[in-house]
């Protein structure tokens, strides 16, 4: 099967698939989108009419949520330590996180910076707040997690933690770094100077500026 | 180990394991909580510092996902046809779906519920509004995979068509019905007809009414 195609913005929820996939030693056909590419690049919605990124393509196979992605690249990959399996101890957390990471913890970031970002015109910026405060109340579960722990699952890297961790990064571009606690903030520095945290931006960058556009978020 | 204990309040996204749980033949040992249980039921907080439902307790194992709850209920069950499994041609897809069910269709549904109902007197129900849209918008993605299929993964019923079952049932449960297209409103008549979706209901309702309350969703 030929290498999966990954469409995505720079520095967007993609960045968990990006990542994961320079973790398992996946190539991917990396295309880098304008944001957001519903109205910047209005060809995308024939690929996926949804409008939304990222979206990877492995033969017959359509995927659009950054988790599942991220999963999917590790089983596919290398690297089978990034993936915990159903007879090992942490098997359950895993699972919960990896959905907990984006179900939980970025949603809320996204109306975040809708209401009180993007549409801020439009009076909600309150509502954008609550959401940011709800967003600040939800990371206790990944806080008490890590309070005796270096990673979230098995004492080691894996998934878990690119889905969580990138909602962390996310939190310090878009303003949300007062709810982030020292322990989480902590995590995230290791996480983030990680070969294949790095290895990830820079090919999205790299990309988002071959295209002539940058970083989304 | 003892059978595994879900923290839930009927009628939310906690059904997606006790359907599961019915499917894949695991006996639960279930406590239901009045709604919203933080305020209600404060020594739950105890137990689950973010007050959420549903949680599974299983061994030393914590989960508050309810798609993660759901694909963990069917792999350590009776009904191993309810997942699907790496080596299956959908697996991406499987995958993605079970994701996708709260990420991206559950999750806009509860902004909208909290802003435009739970909240509607701070004034922010215009920005409720905008979610429930938003919801409709991206039931595109399941609506085109079951233009031609009765399930959304290989051709039977899996832990995928009760993450996206259950958000198709909220819709109509809390007043979205007119974003719900026919295709799904048909596929969501077959799923709630299931004997395993109608014993969780039961279930549910008389642990509830045991405990002196009603559903809450």
């Amino acid at each position: 099967m030929a290498r999966p195609i990954l469409y995505t913005c720079a520095g967007s929820r993609g960045l968990r698939a990006t990542w994961a996939a320079h973790e398992a030693d996946v190539e991917l056909d990396l295309r880098m989108l304008p944001f957001p590419p519903r109205y910047q690049a209005p060809d995308y919605l024939e690929i996926n009419p949804l409008g939304t990124v990222p979206m990877l393509v492995h033969g017959d196979s359509q995927m659009t949520e950054s988790c599942a992605i991220a999963h999917y690249l590790a089983v596919i990959g290398a690297n089978s330590d990034l993936v915990v399996d159903p007879s090992a101890t942490d098997y359950a957390e895993y699972l919960d996180f990896t959905y907990h990471a984006d179900a939980t913890i970025t949603f809320p970031q996204t109306v975040y910076l809708r209401f009180a970002k993007f549409e801020a015109d439009k009076g909600w910026e309150d509502a954008g707040h609550a959401y940011a405060k709800w967003f600040g109340k939800r990371l206790l579960k990944a806080e008490q997690r890590l309070i005796d722990r270096e990673y979230l699952c098995e004492d080691r890297f894996t998934v878990a933690d690119i889905c969580v961790g990138y909602a962390l990064y996310l939190a310090q571009r878009i303003g949300l770094e007062e709810y982030v606690p020292p322990r989480l903030a902590d995590y995230r520095e290791m996480l983030t100077t990680r070969d294949g945290f790095k290895a990830a931006l820079a090919a999205e960058q790299a990309g988002a500026e071959a295209g002539g556009f940058g970083r989304a978020i």
